[in-house]
């Protein structure tokens, strides 16, 4: 069977090229109050797609933006594996630096540019047409499969727990399987097994109660800009390691099995920082870039903004100044506790004559996988099937809340299967996904639901 | 001919307001390019007014705005004066902080609200007036006047140097006099001598070639956000010193005597305080409020800039961050010297992996007048029957970049009266003048022309 059902794939190649081309062409901004309506009607689409193969969904109402819950229903063995994946989209940030309109798919050089080609629409629509293919070839799917695609994880996912925690049974699963991740390289897909966590504030320093004019009162007060460079400056030293006290005490320290096996990957450190488009490589001394990139944590400043920010000169001491700062965590540091000591700290850089206040955006652990499940063995078949090579196991430095969530809450571990590029612009300008990443993502997973029933 | 003089302008108080509110309701803002032909309807509006006057002026075209360049004419005697003033105004800024639009004049509590109340309209307009009264009742001006008004200054006048080298014959003068600063406190006017000089940088610091995604990339190149933050922090030690290497080299230290005479002015710290809404004082450490102020260069950030700036989180390494950073020089700084090691600096404490360009908004040398000229003991004279108090003679945070220029060129000091309030928000929201301040104001200037006869 699982030959007529990769043949149906790949007779469906341009077709299924077209469908991904209008799952991208709803704008649906999570993160944007005035795109809601769009965020929507990208749910409705993914739930009519899966509607139309025969497999039950529905659409959840949350106080945010929908989820779409899906069930192929009882299959005749094998575990049973829930795919998670997200529908919402980045905002496409400055528009000028786009070549594209990023909600208008363009398919340029082997490639589909468009907001959430990659992240996570792309790879999320490989799993809808694996299925399609499954159930209009051999009428039901080989194990039985459960969908929960949420329109939040851009906002950080407010509401997928209280649905997971809500219909628990309905998702009972013995693993959950995404998509969200990047291949190893171009002809290599990735198995990633661990994330970052996410600590995302927002710095807001305020002085005087309105701008005033620099030159008359410029050096009796304390400036917000310049207040907020020196709280910034503070939280990093020049080793670029974090000095906000407790920040590293809960880090579990590489083990040297890891450490040897980072630094036995071939990895193009060159096309890394070419495609980077940096001047050199840099952060916490003592680490390699591999290691600090997947297993190290750290704050950058995501933003800034305040003052005086057209063209030209505008001379005022600023009210308010503003800056958005993200820490990337590792096993086992705790969200809440760095929040807290982040802010402790900030309030300790800050100087006389200012108010400081924040705001929290997100909120998030890290999360390491087991490596040695029958689930993962398949997928890792799986991907040698789709692609015509192994994939290699991976860790990231971007972060996945729902993964710590579901193992709390399903008892189920996740596998994470990437099918883009890791240049494929995620977050910024000219997202894109390859045709073949599509194509082979699909066989991938048509491959995987088969390698299950014998896992 | 004095008594009969001053007798018009009290009959003409309310009309007077009008004529302001008429002046205010054009958006003359120099700094914004599309307000070009606002700016230059604004400079006809004043030509206008003094050919009504009988006063022969025209307009000067300029590859910026126009200037607006008068002359009554020989006089019978007395020492010529040439009133300096302009007509363009500062961007209102952040609208939702105005209590009433920018470029509606409204009238509320004794004041006129509008951007440029006054700086610099309203008091050039006590100029205007009084000229009107003394060719009205007088049929002739009692001194020679010429009136140069630019549409420049709140760009730095980059045009007003060649202006006043091209017209020099036209221009010369006795002495310069105008009206851009302000009274010492609500009752008594005040009259400036010195002013502080500007330089008035822009820090552009790129980094990767577009934003990256902070958990992939993060920990692995400069983040420009964190590069920036920590420039500006060094620029400034924990004693509010500037630590450029040189910056201080050139100031000419304060005399005893002027800091007795500064430390001996009943300056109220705390209703200033209040007044700038912070809750410290803070500056320069080993200098009172009033000489930081008065006296002692600073460097203050006036905006920041860059990355993701929108509510919520985006989770990104920026690309690129600026920040606009002024300086205020004191006697004898040297705006190119202070400009060049600023920008040493800069790069110095710039981290690796970062490009730091500059854009320069400004530089200009502070100023310093003689106070014991008939000129100004005339002017002194004036602004005591104006207001009935005899006035302060104070220094300026502020830039007045033509003053040193018109040394220079037409070898005259200027005589700076201020007839506005210290807090009338210039630069800021909420701009005004009160309606007492243009009337007193109008009434000193005709006074000091008829001083000047006898001076």
């Amino acid at each position: 069977m699982i030959e007529q059902v990769i043949a149906h794939v790949e007779e469906s190649k341009s077709r299924n090229v077209e469908r991904l081309c209008a799952f991208l062409k709803i704008p649906s901004i999570s993160t944007d109050a005035k795109r809601k309506p769009d965020v929507r009607r990208e749910g409705e689409w993914v739930r009519d797609l899966l509607m139309g193969c025969g497999i039950k969904a529905e659409l959840l109402d949350t106080p945010g933006h929908p989820a779409v819950l899906a069930d192929s229903g009882p299959a005749d063995g094998g575990p049973t594996v829930l795919v998670y994946g997200h529908y919402d989209v980045q905002p496409p940030g400055d528009l000028s630096l786009w070549k594209s309109e990023p909600f208008t798919p363009t398919i340029k050089d082997g490639s589909i540019f468009a907001r959430g080609a990659a992240d996570d629409k792309g790879q999320v629509l490989t799993y809808l047409l694996a299925a399609e293919a499954w159930m209009k070839i051999a009428k039901k799917m080989p194990v039985r499969v459960k969908f929960l695609i949420e329109g939040e994880e851009e906002v950080s996912s407010p509401n997928l727990g209280p649905i997971v925690k809500q219909h628990r049974d309905r998702l009972a699963c013995d693993y959950v399987v995404l998509s969200d991740t990047a291949k190893w390289d171009d002809a290599t897909p990735g198995i990633t097994y661990g994330t970052k966590g996410l600590v995302y504030k927002e710095i807001i320093v305020t002085g005087p109660k309105q701008n005033l004019h620099s030159g008359s009162y410029g050096g009796t007060l304390t400036n917000p800009g310049n207040a907020l460079a020196r709280i910034i400056a503070s939280l990093r030293d020049h080793d670029n390691r974090v000095t906000i006290p407790g920040f590293y005490d809960d880090v579990k320290p590489l083990s040297d099995a890891e450490r040897k096996m980072m630094a036995e990957i071939d990895f193009d450190e060159k096309k890394y920082q070419a495609y980077m488009g940096t001047s050199a490589l840099t952060g916490e001394k003592g680490y390699t870039t591999l290691e600090r990139r997947w297993a190290r944590p750290t704050l950058d400043v995501n933003g800034m903004f305040g003052g005086f920010t057209d063209k030209g000169a505008m001379t005022i001491v600023p009210a308010k100044m503003s800056a958005k700062v993200s820490m990337r965590l590792v096993p086992d540091q705790d969200p809440e506790k760095i929040s807290k000591a982040f802010e402790t700290a900030v309030l300790e850089a800050a100087p006389e004559g200012v108010k400081v206040e924040f705001l929290t955006h997100g909120a998030v652990p890290a999360y390491v996988a087991p490596l040695d499940s029958p689930g993962v063995k398949a997928a890792a078949r799986a991907a040698e099937l789709g692609w015509r090579k192994a994939p290699m196991f991976m860790r990231e430095g971007g972060s996945l809340p729902i993964l710590p969530m579901f193992r709390s809450i399903l008892g189920a571990e996740s596998i994470m299967m990437g099918f883009c590029s890791q240049e494929c612009n995620l977050h910024g300008p000219n997202e894109f996904l390859g045709v073949d990443d599509l194509h082979n993502g699909t066989k991938t997973v048509a491959y995987f639901w088969n390698e299950l029933t014998h896992a």
